[in-house]
């Protein structure tokens, strides 16, 4: 293992702060207990090099060593790999975790993002297109709902999977989406108490803050 | 490594076959020359023994002996540990082809999905809701295209990365949505020439032929 950097943007407009990906891995990070740094890179002016590291232009990134990584699903399965405190060892469990952390990316946020981003953006509406991507979400809820009911984390025990379903998740929460959904809504809660992402959250706020 | 069964929808409606996501599973399999048996399960009447190998009620799932994994995503990286034809063994390859395959399923297929389901549906028109998802996608094109401009393949050499990339890209395709990308257009006619796409496909639309 080597030298873990994490890439993030030097700045971002006040309305994502909290939501920015680069939670993910902070959190991870936080919760394995691997020693990390966190640069930024900026957000207006991004560069030749940004995309060289991250073809979307988008944040986070990481380093290890000479290895540079994009995409927070892949940096936390990268993480998992570091750490028994993000995947769990015991073969069933791991396998479940990468099962929920690819059905937390792929299922559920493919449908909670945009809807989350055409509510941040003021979209929403009573168009087909709106009610489309809102029966496409609730279609995702009411599927969470028995899941989150008769556990507490996706996987035995708490791994990458929770941090990316969680973070999926508290999106729809921030506009009351999951009112219908109250064992999502506690999950989400469950979440978001642990230490680690507190702190997590708090450390991306501060960061954001301290270029205003 | 047990004995790998596929399982998937007994029948469809005739739109969505040829994109149906056991032809992602199908194809990996194909490539790696793995043994594999296709299984049924009823389209129409979901039984709780299929919400517990699939939470979402959707398909695909694999079994590998007693291991029951749901995800498109999660089982070709599943398949991808089990042969190099799927998962270059080189180190940084190997690296490269898991973020290109969270790429194509978080960053790519988030965009695409919802604008071909909305093709799908008719329901593409002038809104605010629609004309997001439509921005949405073209960002992602805009900024596949140099990277599929300069590499035959994602990851040095054929990965599951690109079939999953370029199952995301052709149902782009299939509502003329690659007008203007010429390179991701060509890839995904790179990708869908393979002689195990093409037996993967047949086979899909003769599966489900079958049970008209």
């Amino acid at each position: 293992m080597g030298d873990l950097t994490l890439f993030t943007f030097d700045w971002v407009p006040k309305l994502p702060r909290g939501f920015v990906r680069d939670i993910r891995v902070r959190w991870a990070l936080e919760e394995s207990g691997l020693p990390y740094r966190v640069e930024s890179v900026p957000f207006h002016d991004r560069k030749a090099e940004h995309f060289a590291h991250q073809p979307f232009g988008q944040v986070p990134w990481l380093t290890d060593g000479d290895l540079s990584i994009f995409e927070s699903g892949a940096i936390l399965l990268h993480l998992g790999e570091l750490s028994d405190a993000l995947l769990p060892a015991e073969p069933r469990h791991r396998s479940e975790a990468k099962e929920w952390l690819f059905a937390a990316l792929n299922s559920v946020e493919m449908a909670s993002l945009p809807w989350g981003l055409l509510k941040m953006s003021d979209s929403a509406d009573e168009t087909p297109a709106w009610k489309f991507l809102d029966g496409f979400l609730t279609l995702r809820l009411k599927r969470m709902e028995p899941v989150l009911a008769e556990r507490e984390w996706l996987a035995g025990t708490f791994s990458i999977a929770d941090i990316l379903m969680a973070d999926a998740l508290r999106l729809v929460d921030r506009f009351d989406g999951l009112a219908d959904y109250p064992a999502c809504r506690a999950y989400v809660a469950r979440a978001t108490s642990r230490p680690f992402f507190v702190k997590a959250h708090a450390d991306q706020m501060a960061h954001f803050a301290a270029a205003d």
